[in-house]
């Protein structure tokens, strides 16, 4: 690999996504000292259009169109999810909805997933994956008097699937996984883990968080039956916006979700009695969805969808492998350990360095305007997204961290870790 | 009462509230032809800074602050939950969160308050509230083998507190209560209630939806234990803006609520391995609300609270007095019965109207400028909104519903129902 940074300048010159980087507010400034942003996996960019599509929704639809944009609203959720699913999972229309936090859907796939598999007694989750995926997994075994059987997954390298196939048994009922681990951004492949659950007669709540818009899914070709997902990291769907949930259209009459809301009832308006889920993907919604968050949701996906997840996990593998290769030519990595899988096709987009400072570094980044993100204990995490990282911005960003590994200067900072990270 | 247009010109004049019109996009428009906007209770008007209110957070906050912008929005819930509490509905900093939605806020309250009632087996809801009220407990006791009492209220008046008292008994764990009914606006007293229910040993969890913004909760002054309520109605938070929900100070440490999401964790941001609830309302949060959306929930607060709910509520109490005293005036009511209390201390802020043709009537009304709101079976239902309704606007409405009534115009429309109401 060329380190250089003219044969970065180069890659972006021969960026098919290179136009992209324009449709985001701040993404094509290329002043030497402008904000190096890595951390889209964490919150997405600003596309350049959703200020006027939020407007539309907030002034027109609301403003003027009041009760009466329900007409359009009410398509909304069940609209974002067939634009998702055809240009970002991998997933046929009628399978993905989009309305509640990616907890709560998770939450409804879990209850709904081991209710489907009667009799079995334990819930698999992996120890390495994020806060939510393990703390929602245990509140339905706590309530339901299953058991959490946590499989470990390597800090850098992620679950291994033999130590995940030894945890699966006939008590198995659901195994929660992430697609894309958030520390270290190892990828899982969503095929082989469905195969083995399927052996074991479990099913697969997949979440997408940490990978959706930058790496493919593939959900249909994959097998997968249940997945959910974040839109405010590689999808630019904004702070908080509402996530996806995808549930396999031959295993949605099967199914039941716990929160009997109004919006997954058959024929709504009609108020009826009794709660009867609606036909299809419907019926995993809950309650009436934040609408103008909504539309910020729509942009991001569409934006996603015409650049392709093929070719921005294609960047995605390219930008990262930039890290590796830089951190890895600093002598005796100037303290720094790469963090994550060495091998490009088992990562995400994001990777993770180790430095017993890392709190302090991310601090002393954010004042020389680079934007990464800690995690626990010793990670700094650094996220190009393809959509609209250039290689110089990764190459600068490095070079920025380089500069303060060599003085010193991040050891001046804090140790103690402040509330938001 | 004097019913003449007149009269209602000089009520406006004399409206101490007259100048929050003027911060309603299209609510001053006083050509005589205007939009005469009675469905308020179903999804409030837009505040005139809310646009620029929104804007800020997706251009600056977003768009400019990235994810350092969390400082902020981590704040967010319970910012705009203490001001609901102290301007709206009389509870205390600390009580009071907004997130999810109303359905999704109202399960985890009830599974919460079961939780709390163990070896009672009864869930008690009433058959006229709104769907989600009844199909959430219908679920909740679904799930946990637990029967739903349903009570019945008279559909024009709303339920006996008689009826409402023999229902509960030592197997009653929880009611499921709105404040006010959907359909009839009958208003229940919170006060009244709660001590019904706790003498039977039952927490009430209360559905506000119906009434927030416009009547008062007071919930602290009523000894309220839990509620939740929508911020899309009266407080004209925008559509489907995300829901409150109140747990009284007292009873958080005692309460778990079953979704254990990351924003619920105690010190969130360590990411620890088990899940460990915050202290105090915090524990009842979930996943990442969607911070553009709460946005405009913080706007609608501002107005109601400035406003100030007990003038809200005279003048609700004038307004739907105004609907009555002229249907009453009309020859036989023109077919129309008013089926809401009488008795306007017994009312929320919407009135309705029965009438065999509500259907048509209502796409009648609509295509002369009148949004009311129609509900099964034959309720047509008017919710004049005291933060923005002039009561030459109810009096014009009500004229242009009598010259329909009279010419019988309104039998030309389809009697078959679309989709949305």
């Amino acid at each position: 690999m060329d380190l250089t940074r003219a044969a970065s300048a180069a890659a972006d010159d021969a960026d098919p996504l290179a136009a992209f980087r324009a449709r985001f507010t701040g993404a094509d400034d290329d002043r030497p000292d402008r904000l190096l942003y890595l951390d889209g996996n964490s919150l997405g960019r600003l596309p350049v259009d959703t200020p006027a599509a939020i407007t539309r929704v907030v002034e027109q639809e609301w403003g003027r169109g009041l009760v009466g944009s329900w007409d359009t609203w009410v398509e909304q959720s069940r609209r974002i999810g067939d634009l998702l699913a055809d240009g970002v999972l991998g997933a046929r229309p009628g399978e993905v909805l989009v309305g509640d936090s990616t907890s709560v859907d998770l939450y409804k796939l879990v209850v709904a997933a081991a209710d489907a598999r009667p009799g079995r007694d334990v819930l698999v989750c992996c120890a390495d994956d994020f806060p939510t995926d393990r703390y929602v997994t245990a509140g339905v075994a706590a309530a339901r008097g299953m058991t959490v059987r946590e499989v470990a997954a390597h800090i850098d390298a992620g679950l291994d699937l033999d130590v995940l196939a030894g945890a699966l048994d006939e008590r198995v009922a659901v195994v929660v996984l992430s697609q894309v681990a958030y520390r270290s951004g190892a990828l899982v492949d969503i095929a082989a883990v469905t195969r083995l659950a399927r052996n074991a007669g479990a099913l697969v709540v997949w979440d997408l968080s940490h990978g959706a818009g930058a790496v493919p899914a593939d959900l249909t070709a994959a097998g997968a039956d249940l997945a959910v997902g974040c839109t405010y990291k590689y999808l630019n769907g904004g702070p908080g916006a509402p996530a996806f949930l995808y549930v396999r259209r031959e295993l949605q009459p099967q199914l039941r979700q716990p929160i009997w809301g109004w919006f997954g009832q058959r024929d709504q308006f009609a108020m009826g009695a009794a709660y009867d889920p609606a036909e299809g993907v419907d019926r995993f919604a809950v309650g009436t969805p934040p609408v103008l968050a909504m539309a910020a949701v729509e942009v991001g996906a569409r934006l996603t969808a015409e650049a392709g997840v093929e070719r921005l996990a294609e960047k995605g593998r390219r930008l990262t492998d930039l890290v590796v290769g830089l951190a890895d030519a600093w002598p005796a990595g100037h303290g720094v350990t790469v963090a994550s899988p060495r091998d490009a096709g088992r990562r995400g987009s994001h990777v993770s360095l180790g430095h017993p400072g890392a709190w302090q570094l991310t601090q002393a980044l954010i004042d020389r305007g680079v934007v990464p993100d800690f995690r626990t204990p010793d990670r700094l995490r650094l996220g190009p997204a393809p959509l609209y990282t250039r290689f110089v911005d990764v190459w600068d960003a490095m070079d920025r961290l380089r500069a303060l590994l060599e003085d010193g200067s991040w050891q001046q900072y804090p140790t103690e870790r402040s509330r938001v990270t």
